[in-house]
């Protein structure tokens, strides 16, 4: 089996992206999580430019690694100094990996006009550099910067950065595609050039995402030969990212068969990647390659009915290869099957041609077409269903509720802006309470779970953690149609209720008293009625 | 130039991702936002299996396109009938498109364990129906399901499948990489020893980017010589969506020196983007190539420095050749820049160094870190700048405002959920009114325009055409910081302004009163004070 090392720099490339920063803390808990995963050498900073890189590098002497070796990052010595007189290149030294990787210049065009020194001198920054690591007992990745640029622009110079490297022994030569503006096919052919020009040396390859092709350049250069991958786990980086070693990983091991991650440890991929971006406190995006969300969700009628008589009929693997999960998505394009297992989870016996079911499927998608969409709120349509098919009695029932808000607000001394009043029935006695809140929503949410709680102690637990509107068809303005979804949760489950109305707080009053009726539903509370 | 026709389904593969629903409204803005851009075809829905986007077709009539062709989508006809009477058919021909994509399947395993009939069956269903849909008087685009999938398992039956679709009368074949499972280099082999057996006949590709490679696929297929390029403007769609066509184009536009949007119209592909976007109601990726927030964003100090010297040495491009800008994050020097550029034309003669400048700045970057975001609110951002230079009188000030909701509401026979109190002073003169409406906002946005009516006619011509809301960090739940977005009219100008609080009803006064001050400096009333 073809063995492929992948590089990670979601703590060096990777905290250059916009909107990421990591503290050491949260270093130490990504290097961990990289190497569980398995990945080979995990760049974690450069220990020259930043003073907390180098105290993480002290630190992570406290970890105990199984997999993954950490690697040091610094460019190569300023113009017309010593290497052993060049603090960054010291620092690097210091940090006291095994691993350091030196970046040098490798365009002709950044080596004149923007580290503003000669050609020639350029080649000794990268010899001395690279030999002064070396010398003091590291090992030596080199990163051409700008490597294919500098290809096609000077292609002779280009190759002589490399030979600089490799007489100052570097073992691999990466080749950086750094402005990430060349297709698949680019990188192809000049990795392959350049390999043919440098038998039996080591490459590896490093892509940036500027047009949306980083993954598809590693793999290109993977079957041009190059025995290494950089990028990032998630695809963090400069700009728009690196290449997204998540995808890289996914194809090496389900479609070229290659190892890259030791072994089995393909099926962490999805929950790596979910513990990276929670400490990066980034969400991924659903439709992410292999491990988002959406990754192997089918919406479209005919995709799951597909799917539901073989997987593989719209699949490209078994989401458990690496972790994930399949999900069935329900909406105005799944169509009936769906629909129709939904209402057997429920109802077990109730035939597909009987008229309570024919009724209830005319039911669904007059909701839908109301603006119900219940592919992010199950617990609503499993109480849609419930309720036709009178399997539900209900826990309480309104009496009525009131919102006030005001501004000035009555109590100057409270963040509040609105009251809210919630009477209800239940068991047949009534109760009425108030509650005050940021918002009406937030005044409403608080009051029916006051009222509510008395009567019914496990809702106590029960908390929102997420809330979304949206306005359907704005062009109605301030009297559009308003959707409300609401996730919630009791510390163990989570639950997802929607409410539609023109009223943003009917909307949300549609919603939580969902939210509380499927949590009572799933505790087995007995519905003890109005 | 070799020109190359873009396929955008947004509309309808596109409505197959997770969390897209799109209204019949919003269907005909996304129309118009393609035909801007100058897309070739525009896949609006598949009229057969779904009623609403029959109506879109009918609706579609009133639309006066400039570049693009509607196109409508549908499978073969079912087997063991006959196309003349396959309901699906018939709805396609009476959707009225002078284009329509049909898609068949290519791949064995599909024809018998999926749709279960027998090859030969199928393949007369892709003829058939085909031939059914030309003579009806509509081009027909085949497109040839799991075509890559199906090759690889029965290579002679996947190219029966496109000969079956000839014998119909297709113009293009257009092979579909369905599952997304394939890598680049395999795209594109099978792509190019598939056309060399069909010469003079025209393809066109379909990707999936389950394994990251959407976009490179699709480019490799064009070097393998394919005519039309079909995918998603953002790259929504099944699992993990269809090829980005926003990448697609920017890469036939800037490297391969194709014609695929009209000429110019490359210019606008950012904010086309931007608008399809926010019809959807989804965030576009930061680091999406080429129109993302951060696609041209620097952040690593030697690359702020290397821009500075030169842009070109981390920019694969000019971000102005696709509508988009470069952004300094560190120095922020770029926001500067744009920044002074609209204070200017609100007080030309302030220096750059003028001390309320660098406080006004500093007042922007802080509501911006509240929430704010002036980029669709520009009416807004002018009045934080003329309160802040102190060229801004009030014409009104708020006394208060009290907002009361009830369910039942107080009268029955009324749409209202809600009254709202509206008290202000102006010219010295207290003044106070109510009104009702369907939710709070409603009600508030009536009482206030009644309230000030009275002092300004001028404000008798303003209604909402817009209103939009955002909760920002929605896992604070209800009681998260809301952004609300209205556009006003006066039937002749519009105008956007923004509100940010954690009331929802708060952040739609602030927008609110905004939108009011702003039609009345706009109109050149004499601003009377409080």
């Amino acid at each position: 089996m073809r063995k492929i090392a992948l590089f990670d720099s979601t703590l060096r490339d990777g905290s250059q992206a916009e909107g990421i920063s990591f503290s050491v803390e949260d270093k130490l808990k990504i290097v961990q999580a990289l190497d569980t995963l398995g990945v080979a050498y995990i760049e974690a900073g450069n220990p020259g430019s930043n003073p907390k890189d180098l105290e993480f590098f002290f630190r992570s002497k406290e970890l105990t690694l199984q997999h993954s070796k950490l690697v040091a990052f610094g460019s190569t010595r300023r113009r017309n100094t010593k290497a052993e007189e060049d603090p960054n290149l010291k620092s690097l030294v210091n940090a006291g990996t095994s691993y350091v990787a030196i970046f040098g210049k490798s365009w002709d065009f950044h080596v004149t006009d923007i580290i503003r020194t000669t050609l020639e001198e350029n080649l000794s920054m990268i010899e001395d550099s690279i030999r002064f690591i070396t010398e003091s007992g590291s090992e030596v990745f080199f990163d051409a910067e700008h490597y294919f640029d500098g290809y096609l622009s000077n292609k002779e110079y280009a190759l002589d950065s490399l030979r600089a490297a490799l007489r100052g022994g570097a073992t691999t030569l990466v080749l950086c595609e750094t402005r990430g503006g060349l297709i698949s096919s680019e990188v192809k052919r000049i990795t392959q050039e350049t390999m043919a020009l440098f038998p039996g040396v080591d490459f590896g390859i490093h892509t940036h995402d500027d047009v949306g092709c980083a993954v598809a350049s590693s793999i290109a250069a993977v079957e041009a030969g190059v025995v290494q991958v950089q990028g990032t786990l998630l695809g963090f980086g400069e700009r728009c990212g690196n290449a997204n070693l998540a995808s890289v990983a996914g194809i090496l091991g389900t479609k070229l068969g290659c190892d890259c991650l030791c072994g089995e440890n393909l099926e962490r991929l999805t929950s790596v990647c979910r513990r990276v971006a929670e400490v990066a406190n980034v969400r991924i995006a659903g439709s992410s390659p292999f491990i988002g969300k959406s990754a192997f969700a089918h919406k479209g009628g005919m995709h799951i009915d597909g799917v539901q008589k073989n997987p593989l009929s719209f699949e490209h693997i078994d989401p458990m290869e690496v972790g994930n999960e399949r999900r069935l998505l329900m909406s105005e394009v799944a169509g009936r099957a769906l629909m129709l297992k939904r209402i057997a989870r429920i109802a077990p016996n109730l035939d597909k041609d009987d008229p309570v079911t024919v009724s209830l499927m005319d039911e669904l998608k007059h909701l839908e077409s109301e603006g119900y969409q219940f592919e992010g709120a199950e617990s609503s349509f499993d109480l849609v269903i419930r309720r036709h098919l009178k399997m539900y009695r209900p826990y309480f029932s309104l009496v009525h509720y009131q919102t006030i808000g005001s501004s000035p607000y009555a109590d100057p001394h409270s963040d509040a802006t609105h009251a809210a009043v919630v009477k209800v029935k239940v068991k047949g006695e009534s109760a009425i309470t108030a509650a005050e809140g940021e918002g009406p929503v937030n005044a409403l949410d608080r009051a029916l779970r006051k009222v509510l709680e008395q009567f019914y102690p496990t809702l106590k637990s029960v908390y929102l953690t997420d809330y979304k509107v949206r306005v359907l068809d704005s062009a109605g303005a301030t009297a559009s149609k308003v959707r409300v979804l609401i996730e919630s949760s009791d510390g163990k489950q989570s639950w997802s209720t929607i409410g539609v109305s023109k009223d943003i707080i009917e909307a949300s009053w549609f919603a939580l008293s969902d939210s509380i009726e499927y949590k009572l539903i799933a505790d087995g509370v007995e519905p003890s009625g109005e």
